[in-house]
């Protein structure tokens, strides 16, 4: 059994974090709430989000799993305000899914999740954490992107920096420690990532929101951010690049 | 002859309920008014509009018809603000439609109407009245959208509702008696069209106004709605489709 | 030795003006100022800048030549806010560009300008000088686009005139005098015109900018504005095409 009623722009967060890397995912559900975990085609990046059900108006829910198509709740969303209320009910004789708002009734069909892993988050201990503002990435991003398709994250005890680097040019983006909300570098750090996958994950999120850098050198990066009014969490890994391939 | 002063958002109303069909149309003018019935190529759809002499700032015209390609009017329109007045002149000589508005002056050839048919408008007793705000019709379109290329239109004694299938899925909008202008249904009906067609139609209806409904088992559609202020009427005819087709 | 302070939104107009003819351009730089002149591939327009010391907030430079890749100066500006200050210096050992703003560093390669020629400026002496507001010609540009590919611009002593001829349409956008900033016209003048390159170009100035169009009949058609709040200067020279090619 579950059913469940979430305001709109709650189940908007939770699906533009999940976008980033699939498709399809399988939600974990119980009465605490629900968790999803999921890695990308490429098993370059992997995220970890959970809601609990303080995020949800209400939540009635036993222990199961469904697989849900992405897209179909995006088309749904795309119909609600944000502050509206959207009620989820699984039908489970016809192994659907139900969605209510206003005077909308939509049915979907779920996604079969006997084949879909549970991935095992990596316990990983970086020895550099930065808190900053999630414009400040963007901006970084903005600035890379006609460099390289690379970005190389550096944290030092003063700063944080993104770097690209192309064959003629490059571009840099340093955050004195002083604009950063904070930073703890007990080993200067320095990796470099896709651009691509790191632009995806900072844009799932919000404009203005914090987030916190989890870095080593030549180690994944650990992406922590809040959605649902910090009634949910979002850990994002991403797997670095070679520095010379 | 013919001699008109028109706003341009009126002309703008105009331009946009034929361009759901035609691309060229034939006005039968007269001092009364104009008039201008259209059928689409592939005779799914008909249009029938009139727009009386009051929606003109003035209006000087013998009996007479012309064609028009209606890119150009629409072409001209996007040049003009909503509340600009635009002149229209048919000069004979030429066959030529000169429009005028602030410092431009535009000529253009008219189309010959020797090929277009006065398409006869049927006379149809259909047994459901519905009238709403088009803004319910423009959700549950969107709503359709990524289900099928079909709606159902049904109409029952306590609710309007559009509702469309897919192989797994489904989406209805189900608006009760309450929350409808007006409701009058002698027989419960229901009718599936092509939601492209549809959409169309009711994306020529400027948003938040109110359209009258028609509606049959397995018959057209009557939709219609008033434009210019409410000096000029427009009637959709829309073909259903078969269920199992 | 080139060291300079600019704000953003200037280097944008200037950055506008140049990309209208050409992707890369030699800046010719002195302590009084930068000018920049360039001809576009096929020859038919030219384009003669300057920017004075004092539209810089700063500006140290001996005499030099730089060829910039306008694309990457575009690329900057697309990080910056309008009143953001951008400092430019020059790399000589590295022969480097390097924009810094806010925390962003964006270092890039010179163009080589050995092969960019100067164009000379032919001195021309036209009989009609019109000065408006350049909103007039971006509608008339908008009027003309869906009739022909040229433009015909018209001056005689009572009003300016824009008139494009299709095969069986046509449109004119007649400005009188009493619209216009001023009007001097010794002798009435028409030319015709590329409507693509006359409308790149009015669309390099800023909208509700003033402008001045200096016409003869058959001649190149030369067209002034200021930039940096009066301290650029832009003349762009476009040369007529034949009536009856």
């Amino acid at each position: 059994m579950f059913e469940a009623k979430i305001r709109a722009d709650i189940l908007k967060e939770m699906v533009n974090v999940v976008t980033t890397l699939v498709d399809e995912i399988k939600l974990n559900i119980s009465g605490d709430g629900i968790q999803m975990k999921a890695v990308d085609p490429a098993h370059v990046a992997m995220v970890d989000m959970t809601l609990k059900a303080s995020a949800f108006k209400e939540l009635k829910a036993d222990k199961c799993e469904i697989g849900v198509d992405i897209d179909k709740l995006k088309e749904v969303l795309k119909l609600a305000k944000p502050d509206l209320m959207i009620t989820i009910q699984h039908d489970e004789d016809k192994n659907n899914l139900i969605l209510t708002m206003d005077n909308i009734t939509r049915r979907m069909s779920l996604v079969d999740t006997t084949g879909m892993s549970d991935p095992k988050v990596p316990n990983l201990n970086l020895p550099a954490k930065v808190t900053l503002n999630v414009d400040e990435l963007s901006q970084g991003i903005r600035a890379s992107e006609s460099i390289s398709d690379h970005i190389t994250l550096i944290a030092s005890p003063d700063y944080f920096e993104l770097m690209s680097e192309g064959e003629t040019d490059s571009v840099n983006l340093k955050v004195p420690k002083k604009s950063l909300k904070s930073l703890e570098v007990t080993e200067a750090s320095k990796s470099l990532f896709s651009l691509d996958y790191f632009s995806n994950i900072v844009k799932a999120i919000g404009a203005g929101r914090d987030v916190n850098i989890n870095l080593g050198t030549n180690y994944p990066v650990k992406i922590e951010f809040a959605i649902a009014e910090g009634e949910g969490h979002v850990v994002f890994l991403l797997a670095p690049r070679i520095e010379n391939e």
